[in-house]
């Protein structure tokens, strides 16, 4: 192990410029005037895995390619892992909130500045740097390993779900790796032992059939944004509560111990609030901050277009708004329920005048870990040891629909051991990784397959 | 009469021609990307006044220019009458709802299409036609004529109070005529006796400081497009009230002779709601539509932008959300005093979490008047003689903000002759304005020029 991590120290500087080269490529799945991109990310993605040892495959589906890259020579006896995660990113808008070009990775203050940087490229290519040091040195790895690397994580992962089923033999393992999460805080590695799941809608209310003058019409003809603002206001009582029928009927409450090791982590919400510039935390009664973003569901909207937006004050009734309402889900709630109750509130609380359309765009299963097992203490060791203390458990706020999915189909346990902090604007404009923990994660990730060798012992 | 009423019709070709090289400058006063357009509009217009017999003079202001023309032919014994119109045009956004063009006059089914072709410079220059006509024929004119154009009415107006103010005896006139508005219906020539008042605001509610991630943050950080639906939300009560404290003080109800007489209009509300493709009427209870239209106050939102709108499913939290929000005013209602009311409930409604701010764009009074006197009957037998039916009694669900200032400033009578129709997409896509009442509203102008001549006597 001692040659494998002197490799890693000794070539952190050519690791940093190779992701660079990754990040610049503008792979954002949700937009399809860059499907080109995203392929050349997952081509580009492959020849990596290639040059680490690995053999590479990019597999076409009906969305973006899906990267496969294997290395069996730990033997039939050996532990397979399955490595997963994402080469895809999220859009760079708005782009004038950016400091510096969102693909044009820039260092500063011991960060790394891209689109992607933190998710989930910068954490992605962490392992392939990893794998490459025992292949380098010749170091022997004790695990089998694959890894899988979709093109569609941020726009739901529509094709992985079959892609896994069709190949559930070729993608056996013991333990699904994932590093598309973060530290609980700066120094402290952590472990995750939830994700949240997510239903994702957009709501178009109508009207007349044009825009209307809002004097000639206003009063006596339905407004489609009066109206959206209504249904949205709808959503939530002044509990702070999803005011949906049935919304929490599956929703599982959690065991005290776990609530107080929550209660227990060095968190303050006023420096909270204050690292993003928040006038204040909200939220649900009864549940502190991290219980809110960890344990239980929310509603936020992510987006709203009605009418004339433009300079000055044009007086339009609009005839259309629309809205993208986004729910975060906990055990035991699944997105489709959430659809059919989130449908029928619509339908329910849908004012006078207008109609309403409900579209699904995306939904993902929440996920809840057991925190114990050879697996699970395998990773403390290895951040322990990679970062000089030991981790701590948290929640996460965010979905990975895909990690129960992995566990159910593939039978095995999902680990997520992920390396980025709270304030790195994932998913907002100067999103960063840092620079320190992308060259400690990569010395940890090759403590930790060094360590699951032992994971059938 | 009937010399200038026979030019008039042999000259009616010629009379559209010009127009539509009017309705080709795209004078948006709203946006300042137009401003040369809006400046040209008012150079083509004071030539085109000139070319009527009229001297025109373009008066530059802090915003927009002001054309004056002026004909004191008849002498200082004679009535004055001052026509009033505008020249600036509203956005013609969304683009591809248009049929045609928006600044390329198109004529389908005896219609003009073209932003400004109803609202207001078809209106406007049918009076400089009328003009022309006594002016080429050498037919008596009755009446001393100032024509004040201006190009500032689609954004509230801010410079002409001034100038109207610092230029009253200039302006001094008996009649105040204004063409701006429409017929209640097809062949059913109108005078109107109403105008609603207007208050325009924008409103932004801030978060964070950037966008954030909606898993790692939703439910504990406040959502602007959440709370931003909350307070638009709070605005209205269900029974379509306006639900901000004291907004109905200054109401005044109306007389049971003028809502008898509205009653009486041929109006079918199945048939208002379908013209439009609404799905049916809405609105205050207790009120009759065309009520709610015209003495009954409203509030709409003009447009909403928030957060992500394009492609797919991104899953941000946003910072920041915005609002147009506008109220139609009636009698008595002052939009000074609206805007003290609105920032107030704003601030009382405003969810924890967020911060809000409410800027005003601009506001205008309403306007009632007494349909009686010498210049309301002179102008009933004008369109009566032309149309070849009595006019009907209507009042205005627009706002046309310095008819009270005109009463007030130069001490005079608004008379309000309008030539549009209800479905003429005034502020929206496919504005037009009907052929035949161009052509048959020039004469009637002609007529009322006459009739206006016996005003002091």
């Amino acid at each position: 192990m001692s040659d494998v991590l002197r490799f890693v120290e000794d070539n952190l500087g050519r690791f940093r410029e190779e992701l660079y080269d990754f990040l610049r490529i503008p792979s954002v799945s949700a937009k399809s005037e860059h499907d080109a991109d995203t392929r050349e990310a997952a081509e580009w993605f492959g020849q990596r895995l290639q040059e680490a040892g690995l053999t590479a495959v990019v597999h076409d589906t009906p969305g973006h390619p899906i990267v496969v890259g294997e290395w069996r020579g730990a033997g039939p006896d050996a532990p397979t892992v399955l490595i997963y995660g994402h080469y895809d990113v999220q859009p760079p808008e708005p782009l004038d909130l950016w400091d510096s070009p969102p693909f044009e990775p820039t260092e500063r203050d011991g960060r790394i500045y891209a689109r992607g940087s933190a998710d989930d490229k910068g954490q992605l290519y962490m392992h392939v740097k990893a794998l490459e040091a025992f292949h380098a040195t010749g170091a022997e790895l004790p695990i089998n390993v694959v890894v899988l690397a979709e093109g569609e994580e941020e726009v739901g992962s529509p094709n992985l779900v079959p892609f896994v089923e069709a190949r559930a033999d070729e993608l056996a393992c013991d333990v699904v790796l994932i590093s598309d999460t973060g530290m609980f805080a700066e120094g402290l590695p952590s472990l995750l032992f939830s994700l949240r799941g997510l239903a994702y809608f957009e709501l178009h209310v109508h009207g007349a059939n044009s825009d209307l003058h809002s004097g000639e019409y206003g009063g006596a003809v339905g407004n489609p944004g009066n109206a959206m603002s209504r249904i949205i206001a709808s959503l939530h009582d002044d509990k702070g509560r999803i005011a949906i029928d049935g919304f929490y009927d599956d929703v599982v409450e959690w065991d005290a111990e776990t609530r107080s090791q929550i209660a227990g982590l060095p968190h303050s919400d006023k420096s909270f609030a204050q690292d993003v510039g928040a006038p204040g935390l909200i939220g649900e009664d009864g549940y502190s901050a991290l219980e809110r973003l960890w344990i239980r569901p929310t509603c936020d909207v992510c987006g709203i277009l009605c009418g004339y937006t433009g300079e000055g004050a044009k007086t339009v009734l609009p005839n259309h708004a629309m809205a993208k309402v986004s729910f975060r889900l906990v055990p035991d709630q699944h997105p489709d329920r959430i659809k059919e109750l989130f449908e029928a509130h619509v339908a329910k609380v849908a004012p006078r005048g207008v109609t309403v359309e409900v579209r699904e765009l995306h939904g993902g299963r929440p996920w809840k870990a057991s925190p114990s097992g050879p697996a699970f203490e395998a990773a403390g060791e290895a951040l322990a040891e990679a970062f000089g203390t030991e981790p701590v458990l948290m929640g996460g706020g965010g979905s990975i629909p895909i990690v129960v999915e992995f566990e159910e189909k593939l039978d095995a346990t999902a680990l997520l051991v992920g390396f980025s902090l709270p304030n790195c604007n994932l998913h907002a404009p100067n999103e960063w990784f840092p620079i320190e923990n992308y060259e400690k994660g990569i010395g940890a990730l090759a403590r930790l397959y060094g360590k699951l060798g032992s994971l059938r012992g």
